[in-house]
């Protein structure tokens, strides 16, 4: 079961907090701060990157691309996964081109002049290159990126020296273990690309104010006064809501689409949880399976947000489970289509000149929390 | 009848006048200078939005687009037309996604968290927001855009204090009144997409040194020879050009298309009027139509030119009328393709380093004005 | 035959040389960079045009589009290819919308105002101007555009004082001359539009280690141990590989597509010569044809690389010779497409902030002068 003495009743206070205002509107249009999002946040933070399951087998790779940049992850032969920037030490050329595949020989070859690499990086063959006037293969091991594993999900930092994974992300880890999310499948996958600038996905998904407008259905499964959040700092915040119906879970018929996961009991039974991973993804644990999405921004005002559904693989090997699991991915896309209808507006809305930075109210408050994190994150005052 | 004691002829001085030349290249091309047109220009001036006759009824609504600004015009209970920032003061949603249609509860309620304002966009409601902590719904009234009605037309100004409309277009004040232009309607509309700045446009529109060339068929019915033009000073300039068919019009064939409209007789009956309406309209009155264009820049290098047709509503309503309004159309969707092929050419070529400051003759001195009109208004020196 | 006294052996040295680096990432992304490329050299240096078989007659014209610039190159009645700026003096309209054509009336007319040009440049028309005030013909000349002929190339060069041709192009004086590439024609062209550098096509060009792993069939009919390069100075840079067949060429099936062309005799018969003539144009020519490639850049990332393969009119008009031309068409469309495979991934790695400078092999020397060419057209220093 989850720890959750912190937890405080959301909702209670919606009135205005002095001084409690929005980002300015160029924390969503502006290419410059953009840019620098791109420097102090996607390549220096832990960021998601992909599932343990992606990758089976030894040699498996697939290609993670955060902004301009290009990562091969790869298991290796003691069944870890390394990352390596997909640039050869030679002059430069993109090792793998293929989004994902296994490397067959067991080792990286470039496919310019044959520079050859083992899957721990190191070069191990460049044809007809002497050794001397100083040049040395040692020299020339791919550039490394950190690699982190947890519960199945893989987490990458590009920063040459990142703070460890536990400080980032200190609220997590000893949270959701009951689930063992490592032992889960991918049962669905749904990319959505959307015109709305990323933090707005994440402000969307830690207020439930909008809800009863936006969400009739899901409104209905879960009331907004149900909702609880905590007082985790730092990169990991959220909350949880409860269910009306015993037993239920988010989907089309408000029942659950499988038995609870491995351990989950008690309270979990009851409770969605809502947790923002900053800065790229959103993690949704319901008692009968897990939903994640995994936000990977284009720009100011672009992203590609890809929902994954994680079922015990016995569900998803059970076929008369299948309408169970159609009836949660349903529930999904239909919620998700509906939040992302609004983010999309305010995206538009925020680019007016006339935009002035715009109200919270007590429902609001994890967005203040989040907006903190990217201002101390930017290195900006918040008082700009 | 128009008031015409200050028209003078074009055309018997071709020469080049010394110090005479057109705007350097750059303000074609260049991305400052059309930001700085929209800053001080298109957020600004008085500017063309569109005919009353758009917004028939209470609760009517259509958006006008201006660069990155959505503005709401709205038909209110007053039969008003009241124009509001298209976002919200809570957190910058953009409230109208459509781009027109009619708000049935008579009010305008945001999509994300139903906060809901009446047309004349006071904030009526925000749900669950306690009024306290210095939240007072009389600090979250829609920001205002100005509106001006004239002979049907509906113009805004973004300005936060613009100049009385009657100053910026003085000289259209005791003009045109014998057209009655408010009991006209559109019989048809065309939409163009053009690649050209959008001051290729107005300079194509206010000098026939092109027509014998590039329109043989208008130069037929209104001989070049013809055009006078006055002195109007301001956002107001043009003139005419005689036709020489008795009771002609700008037809395929030359015939009028309609009976003379409203009021409009003696000179007028064998005139043609253009008239630039800085910065986006051109007003083409005929004895028995009402031709216009309302350009909206896209960027220095692309508008769009939407062109319609005016006519009594009798005509309208009477089928046998029908082909000769279309030899109207059909006239001018021809002749304005002749125009947007040389602007376009105009556009390219302008682009070249090579491109040095051309020169004006006598025929293209209006052009000049309209020059100074641009610099006056951007605050550059005339001699740059 | 070719002079080849300053052959030398390529690939006996495949060490690295002390201090000998690729450029870099930034000369192959940064747009401010590329903008001094298209300033510095593509504005002012001697670039390949067209053919001169273009422009067979009296009054045909084509366009070469050079970044932002427009040139008309027209074929005068002495049988000359001049060149002009295709902007209109009178307010900078341009003059010839189409590609490629015929001046039926022998002289040039802008399509808006009709001031008309003879073919030299010089206006002799501009309708109902007045000669006073200023205006004289004589200042409204087209703006010229240098053009020299090569072996049947043109050369454009957009500078206002360009350096001779025989400066920039020294190496290609005396070189060639037993081709007489002016009598061969185009037998085949293939235009391809590619995701990489200017920069990238004209170094995978001048090194053969790539070319055992991306090039087997060719190795096959020229092993990259036979390369020799010379010591040009200066834009023409290149050497040449041997073939091993006796009269073989780059074939599919290696024999010879044609006869040797009109006076190749000797070693000639024996070798495919590879030069880059800086900055556009890859000329390769081979016992019995002649291929180039015409490079285009359209931005840092792209370009269009136009391939043509040249033969004797008698081995055109001889329908039995058509399966060989296709041999070599095919042999150079498959060894092309295996090239700008590694130039697009090339193009993609270097983008990485943590590609560092690449280390150029002995192999690799020729590349190491391209950059300095560059370095010095830039006027940068060679150790930024």
């Amino acid at each position: 079961m989850s720890n959750d003495n912190n937890f405080e009743k959301r909702g209670v206070d919606y009135s205005i907090k002095h001084g409690e205002r929005t980002l300015p509107g160029k924390y969503y249009h502006d290419e410059g701060i953009y840019s620098e999002e791109v420097e102090k946040i996607f390549y220096k933070f832990w960021i998601y990157a992909c599932r343990e399951e992606e990758l089976p087998n030894f040699g498996d790779y697939k290609i993670i691309k955060v902004e301009d940049e290009s990562i091969i992850l790869v298991r290796d032969k003691e069944n870890e996964v390394r990352g390596h920037f997909n640039v050869c030490r030679h002059r430069g050329t993109q090792l793998c081109a293929e989004e994902k595949g296994s490397f067959e020989s067991k080792n990286i070859q470039c496919p310019y002049h044959a520079w050859t690499y083992g899957l721990d990086g190191k070069l191990i063959g460049a044809p007809l290159m002497a050794k001397e006037d100083g040049f040395n293969k040692e020299d020339c091991t791919l550039h490394h990126c950190h690699v982190h594993s947890w519960e199945g999900f893989i987490f990458i930092s590009l920063s040459e020296n990142p703070e460890p994974f536990e400080v980032q992300m200190e609220a997590l880890v000893d949270k959701f273990s009951d689930w063992r999310m490592g032992d889960l499948r991918i049962a669905h996958h749904i990319e959505y690309k959307l015109d709305c600038n990323w933090k707005l996905i994440l402000q969307n998904y830690q207020e439930c104010y909008h809800c009863p407008g936006v969400h009739p259905l899901l409104s209905q499964l879960t009331p907004f006064q149900s909702a609880q959040h905590d007082h985790s700092k730092g990169a990991v915040i959220g909350g949880f809501m409860e269910l009306t119906k015993e037993r239920g879970s988010m989907t089309m018929d408000g029942e659950a689409a499988a038995p609870p996961v491995c351990d989950v009991s008690g309270d979990d039974l009851q409770r969605i949880y809502y947790y923002s991973l900053f800065p790229n993804m959103l993690l949704t644990p319901h008692p009968d399976f897990v939903l994640f999405h995994h936000i990977t921004p284009k720009g100011p005002g672009s992203i590609t947000n890809n929902c994954y559904w994680l079922f015990h693989p016995d569900v998803i090997a059970d076929k008369t489970a299948r309408e169970r699991i159609k009836s949660a991915v349903d529930f999904w896309d239909l919620t998700n289509r509906q939040d992302w209808t609004v983010c999309e507006q305010m995206q538009k809305g925020t680019g007016s000149r006339r935009f002035t930075r715009g109200y919270y109210s007590g429902q609001e408050d994890i967005l203040l929390a989040l907006d903190k994190e990217l201002l101390k994150a930017l290195g900006h005052d918040e008082s700009n």
